[in-house]
């Protein structure tokens, strides 16, 4: 299905932060606008998309392109009348669609992919359209500004920003019949050229179907406010169900405060995970210096990268860019930035007392780390949301590492780090043997 | 769908082999015929099954039971004539069944899985039957003692041992409509008592269909001679197609028969895996003395170890014992004694010549070690077969400490392990990055 997105307008209420770019261009977190309607739209399974231009159309033609550099086919419809209703925009595509259903998006409505999924998964009768509504639209949304929709049995029964009587708002994700179309000529010719018009026009047929979102993130960016406001919903998306006490109360907090900074600077997640890795074989140096300075920086980066390990993860998500060859090559340089740690402590402690048992104790932690991280291919799926809150997992590990390191203590860090993460991946066999056994019964 | 399985039989041709037992429960590689037939017919999904027994029913019902032990139902049907032809003892299985369709299968009829979830997959007319052909049996069927068919069209049009027009032969697989019992009791009626009988009836009215498995494993059991073919067709099965040269030409064959006493032992797959796994231990503590004599024996017990590696998986597939965290446990086992053997030869030339650079040596073998194991996960699914035969795995691994160990060269075997393991991890590293740039474009 191809997906028109209407791109023409000026944006009069973000001046203050667009500056004299049109609105679709307005950066956030590394993307403007427009790109990231179509990332979502992408990763809904859209690859064709019909632009509709108008205020500086040209610009964002530049910025777009075809839209090969993101492996889906633009096509641009200009709208020299793009001061007048939206629904004049929307009227201009007709011709770059082939009397097929479309997805009508609008570039500054954001949302999560998976509503577009839902929407193109729901049959619907051939002359049948479809509006996105929130029944229960949370604080970020203006209600004075936004649409309102009355749905009576799945249906709307009406639409417009001044409806007294309405249980919900217009998302801006349609799904259109070809009779679209019409609906907006009648509008028109009655003197309302937005877009809402044509919409009333098919509600008042009864054509007009409702599809409900309320508590998914999706919000409607009219003036600097909510651009913040939206920034703020993207980051909290990126605190995983899945993420330990650590991570979530300590390193991603810091660590989202990181990528906020790293998607503007256009370096890639791969490029990202380098330099964790980077900083993590820095820290491995001055652990293995096994002087008590070289302990306190090498603790201290020991921890940085284990912050920094999640901004690569959080820059792919936040630019779309997430790839299972990204995930697995993080994993791939953490276990060789796991093991110059305990190398960098194992070395650093022997090059001051001397001895082989450091070694032993070095190889065995080395070992159980290695082990935690091989189980966790299967632990980890199996586990429930309160156990994984307690997991003692990469971002545990670095902790107990730096404090150990700063109190100076590389010996019985490396035994307590043996006896651990030994006893850790012993009880994952454990757990993942009683699991088989609760499969088989 | 339930299936019948004919186990009357006394199998006169086996009585050297099975002696005084029913033919059913003559042993093959650790399980009767009939066991087989029911764990074959268990992995398409089949979970009820109707036994029709006659000689010596009572012995198959106490070694089968109600079946609760393999996770299946089983009702026995006795037909007290069971001198007489088979079909007498499929006729005896109608009350068993409401009606419906059902499967039949000859309990010295064996054949791989697949064959059977295809015959369920297929979409038959209600009122048709369905029979497994083979329009090429290898040299591992008698023509002579085969029941031939004629297949035109996809129908069979004649059917009968002593057919002399014939382009195909019976595997002994149905998919039965009920009217299968009308015909048998029409050709009963006119003296032909046998299964081909009823079958040929069917035929006549252009209700029974054929289904093609030419080039799949599948065996008639009746003389001690093709019980011995059927232990080398299983056994061959064993080796598989991702098996690299080592472990093809080298551990295989000698694992194929260790794995065919194993099985009759009685010995679970995960106890056979701990078995190797102190083989492995014992090797790790020989090497770890250093003096010549343990790396000889270390060197030896390493490489065995490896080819017990190879039995846990051997006996699961043998015994229809295949499980996911089996195969897990097993991998788990191996990096475990990886690090144990690793340990031991560092310990081994460190406790003759002192010094951490074997440490250091030791530390940076048992990382390239568990990244080729961590790296396999992603890497093995993508390789091409030629890779696979190439692939520096476990068995290399072993074959390559063994021959260390035994050169009495345990420090130049680990700067060997070392540079290898780090080499090939890394080589996969760009490999996965390629494959990933591939499957973007």
């Amino acid at each position: 299905m191809k997906a028109v997105i209407i791109a023409a307008g000026r944006g009069e209420r973000l001046r203050p932060v667009s500056k004299e770019k049109p609105k679709p261009l307005t950066r956030l977190l590394g993307l403007s606008l427009i790109e990231r309607v179509i990332f979502t739209a992408r990763e809904a399974g859209i690859r064709e998309f019909v632009v509709v231009v108008g205020y500086r159309g040209e610009m964002i033609k530049g910025e777009l392109g075809d839209g090969s550099r993101h492996g889906v086919v633009i096509e641009y419809v200009e709208n020299p009348r793009w001061q007048r209703g939206n629904g004049v925009s929307v009227l201009a595509a007709e011709e770059a669609l082939s009397g097929e259903r479309f997805i009508l998006l609008m570039s500054d409505h954001l949302f999560e992919p998976s509503v577009l999924t839902e929407v193109m998964g729901l049959s619907l009768d051939e002359e049948d359209s479809l509006l996105v509504v929130d029944g229960d639209p949370g604080g970020h949304i203006n209600i004075d500004d936004a649409t309102r929709v009355l749905v009576k049995d799945g249906a709307i029964v009406d639409i417009g920003k001044g409806l007294t009587e309405y249980n919900a708002v217009d998302c801006g994700i349609f799904s259109c019949s070809p009779g679209v179309f019409d609906a907006l000529r009648k509008s028109i010719d009655r003197g309302d050229e937005t877009l809402s018009g044509g919409m009333r026009w098919l509600a008042g047929e009864g054509r007009l179907k409702a599809h409900e979102i309320s508590g998914r993130f999706w919000i409607d960016i009219d003036t600097g406010e909510n651009l913040k406001r939206a920034e703020e919903m993207l980051c909290r998306t990126l605190i995983k169900p899945t993420d330990g006490v650590v991570s979530r109360y300590l390193n991603r907090p810091l660590s989202i405060r990181i990528s906020k900074r790293l998607v503007e600077t256009g370096l890639t997640p791969n490029v990202i995970s380098l330099l964790s890795f980077l900083v993590c074989l820095a820290s491995a140096l001055l652990l293995s210096a096994g002087s008590h300075l070289g302990a306190l920086f090498g603790g201290v980066l020991v921890q940085l990268s284990s912050i920094l390990d999640g901004c690569d993860g959080e820059v792919a998500r936040l630019k779309f860019r997430r790839s299972e060859y990204g995930a697995w090559f993080d994993a791939v340089l953490d276990r060789y930035g796991d093991a110059a740690v305990v190398l960098g402590l194992t070395y650093g402690w022997w090059s001051h007392h001397g001895g082989h048992t450091v070694w032993l104790i070095g190889y065995i932690a080395l070992l159980g780390t290695f082990m935690n991280s091989y189980t966790a291919i299967k632990y980890d799926p199996i586990i429930t949301e309160q156990r994984k809150a307690w997991r003692f997992g990469r971002d545990v590990r670095s902790l107990l590492i730096m404090a150990g390191a700063l109190l100076n203590q590389l010996f019985y860090l490396l035994v307590t780090l043996a006896v651990i993460t030994n006893l850790v991946s012993l009880r994952r066999i454990l757990v993942l043997r009683r699991a088989r056994a609760v499969n088989a019964a």
